[in-house]
């Protein structure tokens, strides 16, 4: 199907959105310490990124009647979540880069030791978020299921077997059925997570929750084919990554299996996939609708 | 005051609550999986630790009248939290060891990348199953409240910054007061979150809870104390580590600082501080009392 064209106004949500979870985040990594590891958790917390997933964590709150409010810690341990992922992926035994957002990675602008206990850290702390909220808003039942659906998504079933399988498809070419399993698990796990405990804390139906997962593997698997053709056709001053270190390090990609336009073509099917999904939701999921559009429109 | 001796067979006990909580971790990293990942935690894991923190958890939930059963998902979980601390402290850019409990450190079974992500797992996996347990014995906040307990202990302004203190005191001489700051972030604050876990999940009065981490503090820091001498006076073929290793590397230590045979005083003063805790308590912490004295005269 064709979907309507819908106005809304991506950019001044996202700032919003943007704005109100690094204040929440900035208050978590308290400003007052000022150790070493609290530094190079600030430096790699706040140093730009898109804040996708606590966005669509409380998009999806939003998509199914639930308040902002009430999915703050689980938005900013996804977050923290990602951002220590990233911080190991960075290592000089994981993938060795020295540029993440447009700033030295972590491990580059501090040490290794301190990038590796800095991850670690973020990784704890996202648990300690989690399990120290006030039950004002769910009860206690209700966060357990969410830490326990976070940690099953970030984990060695999850994220981290992602990662795994990501090193050991370098230098070989897989099939696209691999390719899509390891991202899947790498990228799609966190942000299938980050919409589950958004649609579970805004209090969705059994049906809406399910809808809005499809949604999110759609989505999920998109923005993983957007971030592979950047680092083609991206513009380093835009995007904050070098552009072309997938195709040096002989990388399986979709560009690099499938080409670049049936790339992109197979990325807005997956996106319409996604809208089709949550066609019956009313207009408080507009951002939604707007966000799996901006994912394969992005340039960063 | 001088403790009256007491007859309690510890070698049965340990070895009992051993291979409990041995089943029990098989039992979650599940013997079906087979990545490279679940072999990797596999191998850290069941290295043949002497598994003191879940047996303090249990012994500690048993000292207030709880029972075993209760208590053992946070046991496993802490005992996971220590298993990635100890991965993670070996690899090349922290400690730098080879060799751990007798056997290859994970980095050198495997490889770096490897142990970094298996450390990962484990953190993560340790989450996992403190929030997946059955509401059986306990209501959801109080999971809730341990998981914030030892998410706090493990995380940045507990063993983390511990490790880290630990990484900028190389080489330097310190005063014994900074020494026993990093010892009990390091090592001591996981100590304590296991039996104060065990105390809440039995649950203990909250001045029992209080006693027992006194308690907690005091052997927290006497098992350190013995750590060091050990690396000074150790058999290899006992202990499983090599010794000499933190005067190889001019490490500030007890020894060092105070010399074998005071540092061996103020040990068994520290556990006659700990007896003293928990001195009101009746027979069903006899564990407890036999551990604390075990903790000064364990040889590995």
């Amino acid at each position: 199907m064709i979907h309507q064209q819908f106005i809304f106004d991506l950019d001044s949500y996202l700032e919003s959105k943007n704005n109100l979870i690094n204040n929440e985040l900035e208050k978590i990594i308290d400003a007052q310490s000022s150790n070493l590891i609290s530094k190079a958790v600030r430096y790699s917390l706040m140093s730009g990124g898109k804040r996708l997933r606590p966005v669509l964590c409380i998009a999806a709150a939003e998509a199914v009647g639930g308040e902002e409010k009430c999915v703050i810690p689980a938005a900013c341990a996804i977050e923290m979540i990602h951002t220590y992922s990233l911080i190991h992926d960075d290592l000089p035994a994981i993938d060795n880069d020295s540029l993440r957002r447009g700033k030295q990675t972590c491990h580059i602008a501090f040490d290794e030791a301190t990038a590796i206990l800095a991850g670690d850290a973020l990784l704890t702390l996202s648990f300690q978020v989690l399990s120290s909220t006030d039950l004002n808003d769910h009860d206690a039942g209700t966060w357990l299921r969410v830490i326990s659906l976070i940690a099953i998504a970030a984990g060695y079933k999850g994220m981290i077997e992602g990662q795994m399988r990501d090193i050991s498809h370098e230098n070989r070419q897989i099939s696209i059925e691999k390719l899509e399993v390891m991202h899947s698990l790498k990228t799609g796990a966190l942000i299938e997570a980050s919409v589950k405990s958004g649609a579970i804390l805004g209090n969705g139906s059994p049906e809406q929750i399910e809808q809005l997962q499809t949604y999110a593997k759609n989505i999920g698997l998109a923005f993983q084919i957007t971030d592979d053709l950047l680092n083609v056709t991206g513009d380093p001053s835009v995007t904050g990554k070098e552009v072309g270190t997938d195709k040096a390090r002989n990388k399986c990609t979709y560009p690099a299996l499938l080409g670049i336009s049936e790339s992109e073509a197979y990325a807005k099917k997956l996106v319409n996939n996604a809208l089709n999904a949550i066609e019956l939701f009313d207009n408080k999921s507009d951002p939604l609708r707007a966000i799996a559009m901006y994912i394969i429109e992005r340039k960063r």
